[in-house]
């Protein structure tokens, strides 16, 4: 079994070596990194399981199969338009390997959990994919169907960990398809293996006492769902369009660049909040470059073009990987000999204010409306007093609560979605702001105090 | 500029920067490269030339247009189905950069060359891409429009090369569209880089003292046509299917190979002659690895699927790289494990006799067929005695001049053909065959005579 | 935690990031895989582990200790002459992760273990890295220290194993020093993670129902002990020399190579059997590419250049590597152009003669010696009627257990190690030698008789 | 033959093949490339030549006869501590290659070309790789011994050039060792290949009438001399120290950085000056990852640890290179995780005031002074008026021309180099800095008015 990891989504799929043969689970959409492990182990993939619909990327296996002419396989509780379903109890034999299917719905309905095992060993479960059911220090989010269905899945949720999962016993590893930083996860830790034991013991979700209790807790977690989850529910159901070869990426001029601009084209600045602080292109939104995977999704379009810029124009793989698995096929190229070279072309600059926390405390006396981008769960653990609390991706549907006529100061975790915020609020017609470098990770460096509710 | 080295069919493309722009000549199919080139580079692809309709690989300009909306140009004297003609006298200005158009027929009708410049340095020709009109060493084959105008392509190869190539002066640099090793010229020597100059004074070819004296030099050469030419000519003119992504190769068990060898299948073993000849699978076509570019064309079709085995299943890459640039798109799969996993299932093997020169000469006085499978120039400055000479590459279209009731040895220039000739004799029921290792290279090594008509 | 696999040694090594910094475990000695991570992932090496004294690679303590400053940390029941000794208990906290040492002897005296706790997470631990003491399916070797001290090391490894491993809990991750096809155990299986209630039910040599059993059955086992096994012990406990740039391999001419090969070099062939059968150069020892890790040590020494011939000079890579790891620093160079270059040049070749397992089957009734190469475990299985058993390693030391005076034929597993023993009889003079394509397992798939004693 | 290209000194090395082996002519100290190309080509590396004693990098040669055992040559008319001398004439053969030397003094006394012939094909030169004689649009500095030796050397040169180097005919391609950007001739052309013919026509410097009025004008050139050279000189002379592997980067916390710049550490901040305007690290020294390699050698001593800061702790390779080939091997680590670690830490920054040009011009009639710190070339074809001029490179040792009790305002090029005068006044004591993005790049291109003298 290998683990491979897409940073940023934080999404874990998974590549099973069984008798000669490979079967992927969860692919994701730049399926290269499948075919290449193929063809270097020799092994033909022919299976493809999807755990669950997912929402927070585009799933490759459409992709994966044209491919190489592999079967997808995904639960029964949802009409897929591609894909054969397969139901509780159907074993997949490969060899000695053994694939069995478990109905585990509770994240959402069809989802489904393989369990692997090495039937010349025991009969003991080796390891269980379990997809958005349980991770590490987790468990799946009961959210997506609605506020009305929480109190259903929830409870789905806890008889599909504690009456499945959980009875395959202490010692089998647990192979889940978010790592930590998923938004399919409040706080999923950083591990990349453990075990249904360790989890039993130390995954705080799993110490309810009872049922209801578990329902509580969930129907009461807070979790942010972004506007591209609809796009993506809409793609992994139906099928998302077929890629081939990754988009390249167009070497822009500042003039085209600008004569796309002012058609509507997306500009982004994947720069850190210290360059974009020191000078950016007027208008341009500012997601530095490992923000890409968790904010692209809340303030980009799937119609105008994407146009990057960084501070040099190399390294562009991450990102184009980052935009193609969230399905922004609309990415279309970036500012030749990065942002230097608009300057160099006289063109106009504009800058944003940066606070070190050391000037924010010093200025808290001032007048200013100080915002505070950070998710629920962290403001909830103290923020600094004054603050207003939105976070960094509703900004968009809440701006009417931020004062156009006051200087504004924002703050999150690090000082990265404070200047996001800051950006996307400058696009909007805002012109007094600050951005706070290091934020509330620095102002509790710093030791000043922060309150609570 | 940058040389783009295509192996074995020995193509070389260009990749031209030019005031923050790239320009392609004669692009490959796989056209990852160039794409890979110019996002590193921070360039933008947007003008791709081709000298010519080449004959001996599908050119990737069509490929290469699609994924980045690059504009194909060629020349007018041929009815293309995509891109634009231009004609003598035309420049294209890149700042201060320009590429100028002479119409240069003589290897095909509508033949072009590109004069680069740097008109901030100068109005003298800083490079020339001849396409195949002239190689380091050698010229521009005539005789792809048929015996009958062999003249005619001479003359104009010619009024090209002495009228418009070498008139660019001493000084400029030729860069050509092959190198060594391309069935495109006789003799192409192994330099990458060379000048009109030091081709004046050395290039056998351009010794001739009068045109007609070099046109009777042309059409007496004798190449070979190889049948796949005709594939190629016609998507060289028509278009080539697009690829994307290059095609996956299915790892395939012992039993799905022998299925499909029933069915039709290629089986294309690429391993050395010392290991087809230990063992190897009956019926399999021996064409080693670095022989595919050059004798897939002559040996394989372009409907059944095309099966490689060989030692273990490393390194697909270059044969699929092979494959591909001479359009065979019905590459499909490969045996998982390489060649062992043949033996291990206990498959049927066969062996192929391997005689080294020492045996062939104490063998000589037996009573033999000899078959000399060189091109026909080689043959021509020597061979071992009372051997017969057919061509590799005709072997299956003149097999009936070879004896079945009689042992059949087979040498070559170093054994690889050789052995590749007996693979294709074995599948068309000779069963009395011996390939010689070293073949005419050890021959002479040895000391051993040779005789010449 | 990273887990890097050495193949060929089936060695395993973990990396593991704690707090900012990086711990390596069992380093091997090739340690720019480690550098590279510690630079990407933007941590320090500040701790190298070893579990115990290793021998059967070269540990790269000390090599990465060199580069990095890390400081490196062992068992203290034995005299390093580098490194810390550490005890019972001592516990390195990072941050939240902590190390805590376990004294596991029984595989050796000073062997260690060590537990990751994750302590913002749990007093639970996480993981144990065990070095050689329990793999998946196995328990360590407990002959190392010669035939008196199995008993004792037999009751050390059971104590160790039950009374300081297991009690961690069926939910802690495995992470041993090995994988499948390591000499360390009989028949460790193919599974990279493992967790102690996975084995505690399934590993067979856990079921012993009391340590009396459980020592009987240890001191039963027969393990093989390669020759430079010694080496590395000497290595791993005095310390080997620094490499810092691996050895850069000579490209060399077959005269240059003929006259290394009259002083005294080591000519290793590592093309396949199939290859090596068509043609060789008399006297080579064929040790097949994937082989090299588990037969150089049995048959090549340390002082006389080691000169590699394969098919082509490609890809010398893994086994200037596999070498190395062995502390086989007089690796020198190779046959430039490959074996062609040897026929090329008329140079002397040999054949082998390769039997298919029907060949076999059909001979049998003839007479000649018949040869079985494989493990006595293997052996023990079944075997072909009439065979005599000789353990590969062995035969250097055995050989005058075979007759000169008789045709040899030569069986194994597969037919690698079989080829390998007849290029070692031919170079020690033998003459009439087969080796069995498929060997064994072809044998067995074709379903011909073996027998058991 | 093939170009190997270090960027940033614009350092052009050879590797050519010759009947087997592979010579290579001025190799970097990061051998690892010659090393790679050699095993991969099947080649051994034999021999290696120095066209003269380098003083702008650390060359490689004792670096790459230590790995391979190939032997060194250069110049006889200096004392070298290591190598072979060589005389006008020599000849090497290697099969049909031939290289000739020729005796070439001019830039340093014992400057020699190699003629490059192949004569299977003909008596003439096919290439010249002519050190630092002529390059593509330029010649050879003649400086380097001091202003009294100034007229001989150029004297010399002359008669290298037209005596030596053009006799080989305008065919012969012309191999410089350096390329456009190099300090080793003021302003080289952006051509990798380029011929005597076509540098007869086109370059400048070839164009005098005389040899008086090339001496003439090679005497009145300026150009700069960073002190590095003479540590270059001294390692090139003697010999610099064997490196082995290339030196690991050690991730640093923002404490133990803070502790070892207070031990003298040199910081040096490679990020953009966008990024250093926006915030930075009190007293670090502003290089920009790609002026490295030019600015390193004036600002850095070979004695204090170097210590990087990027955005992020990727791509260190890059300026790893380039310091070890300017034989800064006292490069010791990084801040790990960028320079958002340090802010996170609520570490005290800095930030510098960033100007555009429009704003630059908007404040032209305020008091301050305003800086040019181009190279004097530059300054002499326009200025913006009432600007002071200081070359980056020479603001240490002019420092006390600069107004301590002023506003100090610094233009360049595009920004970088004024970014790093900034910072490196900012760490003398300098207090009102304001760097202008663009520079004279952007100011040109917004049509500001320049001056001349």
């Amino acid at each position: 079994m290998k683990l491979i990891k897409s940073e940023g989504i934080a999404h874990h799929s998974y590549f099973i070596e069984a008798s000669g043969r490979a079967i992927v689970v969860d692919p994701r959409r730049d399926v290269d990194i499948y075919l290449k492990m193929a063809e270097t182990a020799g092994l033909d993939i022919t299976h493809i399981f999807e755990t669950h619909r997912n929402e927070d990327y585009v799933i490759g296996s459409l992709e994966l199969a044209q491919a190489t002419g592999a079967e997808i396989f995904h639960g029964k509780d949802l009409e897929f338009a591609y894909g054969t379903p397969v139901i509780e109890g159907t074993t997949f034999k490969f060899g000695n390997a053994e694939l069995e299917i478990l109905e585990t719905p509770g994240h959402t309905p069809e989802s489904i959990s393989l369990v692997l095992r090495d039937k010349s060993v025991s009969d003991d479960a080796h390891m269980v994919f379990a997809g958005d059911l349980i991770f590490a220090g987790e468990t799946g989010r009961i959210d997506l169907l609605g506020e009305d269905k929480k109190r259903k899945m929830a409870g789905l949720l806890y008889d599909s960990i504690f009456h499945k999962i959980m009875p395959l016993g202490d010692k089998t590893i647990l192979c889940p398809a978010h790592g930590a930083g998923s938004v399919c996860g409040a706080d999923i830790r950083e591990q990349d293996y453990t075990t249904l034991g360790y989890e039993k013991n130390t995954n705080l979700q799993l110490q309810c006492t009872s049922r209801d209790e578990f329902i509580q807790m969930k129907v009461a977690e807070e979790l942010y769902t972004p506007p591209y989850f609809r796009k993506m529910e809409f793609f992994n159901q139906n099928g998302a369009p077929l890629l081939g070869r990754l988009p390249y990426l167009r070497a822009l001029t500042p003039k085209i660049l600008k004569k796309m601009k002012n058609n509507g084209a997306q500009i982004v600045d994947v720069r850190q909040p210290t360059s974009f602080g020191g000078a950016h292109l007027p208008g341009s939104l500012n997601i530095w470059r490992d923000g890409v995977p968790a904010f692209a999704g809340w303030f980009l379009n799937y119609q105008d073009p994407i146009i990057l810029i960084d501070d040099q124009d190399h390294n562009l793989d991450e990102i184009r990987q980052a935009l193609v698995r969230l399905g922004f096929d609309n990415i279309y190229g970036y500012l030749a000999g990065g942002f230097p070279n608009w300057y160099l072309h006289a063109e106009k600059i504009e800058t944003l204010k940066l606070w070190s926390v050391q000037q924010l405390k010093e200025n808290l006396k001032n007048d200013f409306f100080l915002l505070d981008g950070r998710m629920i769960d962290d403001r909830q653990e103290g923020y600094i007093e004054g603050s207003h609390h939105i976070y960094t991706g509703e900004v968009p549907v809440r701006i009417s609560e931020i004062p156009r006529d006051q200087s504004v100061v924002v703050y999150c975790d690090s000082g990265f979605k404070s200047t996001l915020i800051c950006s996307y609020l400058r696009g909007e017609g805002f012109t007094d702001l600050t951005s706070v470098l290091g934020s509330m990770t620095a102002w509790k460096q710093a030791g000043y105090p922060v309150v609570t509710d």
